[in-house]
This record gives C-alpha cells, structure tokens and sequence, in this order.
C-alpha cells in the first residue's frame, strides 16, 4: 500500500505500462454501468475541464470524445478515483444509447450458468 | 466490431494480454462503484459457480476470493458482460467495507478542478 496515493488528497494516477487508468462510467439517474473504457492523462485532463468524458481508443490509439460523431455525449455530474488511483468513476448523464450495438448500455448480457441471455438494463 | 462477440449469446471473454479482463462491482442495493479489479478465466468461473466474486491479483500474481482473509466478501447478485467481451459488471452484497482502506467504497475520493476530495459514498 502507498499510503500517501491510497489515502491522500492528490491526484496521482497510477497510469499502467499503456499510460491508462480505467474509466467506468455510470447512469447518474439509474446507476447503471453504461460502459467501461480507459484514459490516458490528456483524457482524464479534458474530462475535468469540460465537463464531457473523454478516453484513449486503444483500437483506433486516438483521443476520443464519446458522443464526437453520434452526438451521444456523456455529460459529466460527478467524477471519483479509487484507491491506488488507477480507475475512475464517471457519474454521467448520457445524450443517447452509449453502446455501438445501439443499446442504452454496453452490459446488455447477463451471464448465467448456461451462457449469455440479453436483458433490457431498464429493468 | 465482431459481430458475434459483440451481440451474440455465446461467452467468449477477450481476454487481454495477460489473460484478464476488467470487473467492475456495484453495490446491488446503492449501485455504488464499490471496486475495479481484474479476472482471468478462472476467477470469471469461479464467481459464476460460485456467487461470490473471485478476482486475479496483479500485485499479487494469484487467484484472490474477495473477503478471504477479511471476511468482507461480495455475493452475487448479478453479472453482466460488456459489449466487446472484455468487462463484466458484477452487482453484489457486500458482507463489510469493500475498501482495504476500511472505506466502504474503493472511490471514496472525488475529482475537483483543485484536486481531490473526501466523500461520503453514503450520500
């Protein structure tokens, strides 16, 4: 444990040998998980500073502003960093589905013991 | 996109270079970001067999049952898979504080433009 990144009061990310954190971001109405992606430095910076989340495309390796071209924006209500300040929290309010398949959230599937079953997560 | 994996019924985790994907677990009651952390095959079957949460421990290089040593484990509620297979969104019971800082959260910290602060995930 690294009291001083674990329990302080400064931001220090612990960026991984890819230079990202985990971004996990929340329905800030339904709590909801609506996706999970990754930020590099620039990213995190821009989400803070505009109020619209921002990630690393690890396929594409470009900054992206979610929403930039579906205008499905993810607008940012509060942001939280974890312990060992790899992996942030993202409460937001999303502009449209924020999954590519069209669904409100990526977490579509439940997994059970016999496979994958969708479900609607307005359940 | 891969459109069986990213919309078919059939589990087939994307595993990344080190066998894992990301978990992140929410409070079944609060829905509160309790934790992140990492599973590879084994801890993925674990906790669906299971219905308490398994994870791999980087730092440690093992397989980790949450709460083994603590007694805080997380049971099960629900899980769900991302849309690219490589996320699973875990809704648990936590039997105690989810944190090995005793918080009850891991994101009991929230990002300001002047830096972090202290919060109270109960609020």
């Amino acid at each position: 444990m690294n009291d001083a990144r674990d329990k302080g009061l400064t931001l220090n990310p612990k960026y991984d040998r890819d230079g990202l954190i985990t971004a996990v971001v929340t329905d800030a109405e339904s709590g909801d998980v609506l996706m999970v992606a990754h930020m590099n430095e620039e990213a995190l910076g821009l989400t803070v500073q505009t109020g619209f989340a921002h990630f690393w495309s690890r396929s594409r390796q470009s900054l992206w502003k979610k929403g930039e071209t579906s205008g499905h924006m993810l607008q940012v209500r509060d942001m939280r960093i974890d312990c060992d300040q790899d992996a942030v929290w993202v409460k937001a309010v999303p502009a449209g589905p924020t999954c590519h398949t069209g669904a409100r959230s990526c977490f579509f599937r439940r997994i059970g013991p016999e496979g994958l079953t969708a479900v609607d997560v307005l359940e």
